[in-house]
C-alpha cells in the first residue's frame, strides 16, 4: 500500500557487507561452499533447496516455523531478509519477506542470470498450489539489489546463453540502444550478458514502475514471449530463458502473419544471430510440432487468462513497440499448428 | 505498493447486493441461518468456523486448496473476495484476499460490533504461528466495507458493551465531540453504538492514512491501552474490548504518575460512566492482582517490542493528545504493582 519506489541498484564486484543482528539471510544451499565465508558472517541463516517444491504452499509452514525459530519465536519488525539465490529462492523468500510482521525489509542478491536480469526485479513473489504455479503471492518490491560480478560470472558459461530469451525480449520491448547491441550479439557470454545487464534492468523498471501492481495492463507487455514460452517450458522441459526463446518467435511470426508487424521488420529481428540460434535449434521444431491437445490446457492455466476462453498475448509492431490483445485460445491453436505446417 | 486509499464506507440498514459471477464470500457459518437468503445468493462460497484456530498459519494451505477446488482450480485476477464475520475471518479472508492471484479486490462486511468499529477497518490481515499471534500477514486495504444495522443490531446487546473498550480508546484518541458524546454515555447498547460508529471509523481512518503501512509510528497511538490489555486479555479469558477498558485505566494512571497527564484531566476522564464500569468492575481487581512472573512473558511477546526489553507505550496527555514513548519492560512491571498496591 506504500508508493512505489525503484530499489537501490548495486553492480559491484565484491561481496557486500549485509550482515547485522537484524538480518536473516535465505540462501539456496548449493552455494554453500562458493560464498562459505560471507554466508557464515550472518548469525540468522535458513538453507533452502532450490525448485519448485520449495515454493509448495504446503511446505510454506514448516518454513516459518523454522524461520521463527531461528529468529527466536517472534520476529521483530526491525528484521531485514536477505535473498541470496536464483528465481525460485527469490520468489520464496520474497513472500517470506512480505508476509512476516506484515512486511520486513527485503535485500535480494540474485545468483542467477535468469534472476539477475528478470525475476529478482519487480516485486513480483510466489507459492504454488499443487500442479498450479503462483497462484499465491504478493507485489513488495525489495528495498536493494546487489548484482555481483564475481557470483553471476561464477556460474557455468551455459547459463549466459540459457538466458537469451528474456535478454531478447527486454531489448525488443525497450528497442533504441539495447536492441542495437543485442541484435549484433554473436552469443552470450558471461562477459557481454554482465556489461548489458544494467541496461536490461534499467529497461524492466521503465516499465514496472508505471504499472508496479499489474493493475493497468501496462505491465502485461513483459509477458512478450511467455504465453507459448509457458507452455514449451513443461512440455519439452526447456530452461525458462530458452523456452522464451521460442515463444518469442512463435509471437514474432504471428504478428507478422496478422499485418501487426511489416516483413521487413520482422525478417531484420530475425536476423539477429541470437534469434537464428533459437531458428536452427532442433528443439524449435519439437516446440513446433506440439499437438493442440498438448497446448491447450496448459493455455488454459495461463495467469494472463482474461476470461474462461481468452487470454491476453503481448504482439509486436515493430523494436521497442509492443501491445497487449485479447486473443482466443482456439486462434492460437489454430495458429500454432500454422506455423508448423 | 499501491496509494493507501480510504476503503468506500457504507452504513446502510439492507443487506447489499455483492452477488456477482467473480464473487467468493467468505463467511462465519454462524451466520448461516440468521443471513441464509443472501450467502446462498453467492455462487462461490466458503464457510468458516471463527476463532483462533482458523487463523492457525498450519492449516493456511488446506483452506487455499479447498478456495482454489471451490474457484475451478486457477484463480481470476478478476476475482473479488467478500467477507462476512467477526474479527478472526475478518483477518483470516484479507490475508487470503492480499495473497490470491499476488492480491483480489477485497470487500469487508464485519458481524461484530469489534469488528464494525475497529479490526474491519485499516487494512491488517493475520495469521498466527503457533502460540505466536499475527506473526504472518499483510497490510491490504479492503476497497469497501458494509456495516449493515439489521446484522450489527442483531447481536446479543452485551456484545456492544464488550466493545466499550475500544469505544473509549477511539473516543480519548481523537477528542472532540467524539468524547464528549462517549463521556455522557451511561452504558453501550446497540442503538448507541449504531449511532456513533461513523464518526469513531472516521476517527481511525484519520490516523490510519497518515501511516497506512505502520512505518512512521504514527498508527501507534491506536495501541492506546492494547500493551497491558493484550496481557490481561489471554490471562483472564477476557473479551478483547473489556481487556482494553482495563488496559486504558493501567495507561491513564501511568500517564498520570509520570505527570504526562494532570490530576484534573485524569479525574474527569475518569468519571465518565463507560470508565466507572470497568474500574468497579471485579475483573479489575484480578487484572491489577496479577503478578509480574505472570505479565513478563506476555509483553515479551509485545508486537510493539522496540528492542529486547523496551517497548513502544502509548501515553495520554490530555483527551485528544496521545503519545508514544519506548519504556523498559521493567518500568511496566514496576508500576502494575504500584497501581494494585
Amino acid at each position: 500500500m506504500s508508493l512505489y519506489q525503484v530499489p537501490k541498484l548495486h553492480f559491484c564486484y565484491k561481496w557486500p557487507s549485509l550482515q547485522s543482528a537484524n538480518s536473516l539471510l535465505i540462501y539456496d544451499k548449493i552455494l554453500e561452499r562458493k560464498a562459505q565465508k560471507w554466508i557464515r558472517r550472518f548469525d540468522l541463516r535458513y538453507a533452502v533447496q532450490a525448485g519448485e517444491d520449495l515454493k509448495d504452499l504446503k511446505k510454506f509452514p514448516l518454513h516459518i516455523q523454522s524461520i521463527l525459530k531461528i529468529l527466536g519465536g517472534s520476529a521483530s519488525s526491525k528484521l531485514q531478509i536477505v535473498v541470496l539465490g536464483g528465481g525460485s529462492v527469490g520468489d520464496f523468500g520474497g513472500f517470506v519477506a512480505s508476509v512476516l510482521k506484515r512486511g520486513v525489509k527485503l535485500i535480494h542478491v540474485p545468483s542467477t542470470w535468469l534472476a539477475a536480469v528478470d525475476s529478482a526485479h519487480g516485486g513480483k513473489t510466489a507459492l504454488n498450489v499443487g500442479v498450479f504455479k503462483n497462484q499465491i503471492g504478493s507485489f513488495y518490491s525489495a528495498s536493494e539489489i546487489y548484482m555481483i560480478e564475481e557470483v553471476l560470472k561464477s556460474q557455468p558459461s551455459t547459463r549466459a546463453a540459457e538466458s537469451s530469451g528474456e535478454v531478447l525480449k527486454m531489448a525488443l520491448i525497450q528497442g533504441g540502444s539495447i536492441w542495437h547491441k543485442v541484435r549484433n550479439l554473436p552469443t552470450l557470454t558471461p562477459e557481454v550478458m554482465w556489461n548489458i545487464l544494467p541496461a536490461l534492468v534499467k529497461a524492466k523498471y521503465k516499465i514496472v514502475k508505471q504499472d508496479p501492481l499489474e493493475k493497468k495492463g501496462l505491465r502485461y507487455v513483459l509477458n512478450l514471449g511467455h504465453s507459448m514460452g509457458h507452455v514449451y517450458e513443461p512440455l519439452l522441459g526447456l530452461p525458462h530463458g530458452e523456452a522464451v526463446g521460442f515463444g518469442l518467435l512463435f509471437s514474432l511470426q504471428w504478428s507478422f502473419h496478422k499485418g501487426y508487424c511489416s516483413e521487413q521488420e520482422y525478417k531484420s529481428i530475425l536476423s539477429a544471430p541470437l534469434f537464428r540460434y533459437f531458428q536452427t535449434h532442433p528443439h524449435y521444431k519439437k516446440c513446433l510440432s506440439l499437438s493442440s491437445k498438448a497446448i491447450e490446457p496448459l493455455l488454459k492455466q495461463d495467469k494472463k487468462k482474461s476470461t474462461h476462453n481468452h487470454l491476453q498475448f503481448v504482439f509486436l509492431k515493430s523494436v521497442g513497440k509492443v501491445f497487449v490483445e485479447p486473443v482466443k485460445i482456439q486462434e492460437i491453436l489454430k495458429e500454432h499448428s500454422l506455423q508448423w505446417n
